[in-house]
């Protein structure tokens, strides 16, 4: 197994980071040929999914969590600590922090369209997230 | 680690497929005994999970995606590319593209109301979607 | 590959339990130094994910997937079966049934707010769930 911590610095809550090149790079260096590639991002205001990497449907992704967990209702965890990133950790906890995708003769099996991103959630943005990146196989 | 491409072929949008058989086909086929099975759609407007596979909880679950994506809202997407499909992709998005379920004793370790599907959310169904399977272990 | 299965027994609907202490506690019992903990729920009203475990924001996760699965409309699985349990299908599927966690010197590498939880959401709760814990690695 080889493993790799991923960083990532956000500008601003919504904003959805592609890490697709980050990964394809762990996988050259990993020198696995198939196998596995698991992706975890260690904060609870964050997430990992993939999505076509093109701004109208990161935009239209953006309202979609805003749908779940709304800017102006109040939220117990805001009530509660004094925060502000009640939806946050919704938006976070719902989309999962987990990913794995398989690798095939050296490359991340992706479709075409499909990238890896790390959704920025927190509302105090501007901060570095860490991905772990572990590549199992031969 | 054995792996094997599943095909599916879709019929309209938001129609869910049992592929729970394909699994255990594939896990026979490995002859891993103890280990994992790995799903993995390579399309940014599919999506895989488990659910009960029943007609009644299938309709809910079609209902409930539209919340998060209602069909006659404006899409980002759509305005920039002409597309339809600007609610699949964002529903794909949030259910996720990969599922990780334990085999054991050769069997696939799902609960009894618990089947492996593949949503298709794209306005153009009628397609044949591929998911990579792979099994790991001893 | 070591192999456990947890079990934790839920008191009503839409609990939220901590499960961090006992996936500790597998991966101490595996010997397992440097891999994955992968976790597996084997229910279809129920699910896994992530989430900083406080008051707060499990109260307001509650009622985020109450907007994706509201209590008082109407639910074909319902109708269908007599069941009241429609809405809790929908949240599990869309939350999800499995959670891989990266294991590094013999420790679970969630981040400091971030624990692993069950989400019980059958309305009839007060029931003992199985998670599937299985770890690899070296």
């Amino acid at each position: 197994m080889y493993r790799k911590e991923l960083h990532v610095t956000s500008h601003r809550e919504g904003e959805i980071i592609d890490m697709t090149e980050d990964v394809r790079t762990a996988i050259r260096e990993s020198g696995v040929k198939e196998g596995l590639v698991h992706l975890f991002v260690q904060h609870s205001t964050a997430a990992l999914t993939t999505i076509e990497y093109e701004p109208g449907v990161l935009s239209d992704m953006q309202r979609a969590l805003s749908v779940l967990a709304p800017d102006n209702i109040p939220y117990a965890h805001n009530t509660r600590w004094g925060d502000g990133n009640g939806r946050s950790h919704v938006k976070a906890a719902l989309v999962g922090p987990s990913l794995t995708i398989p690798v095939a003769d050296r490359a991340l099996m992706c479709g075409t369209w499909q990238q890896v991103v790390l959704l920025e959630l927190d509302t105090n943005a501007g901060r570095t997230r860490t991905v772990i990146c572990s590549v199992t196989g031969e």
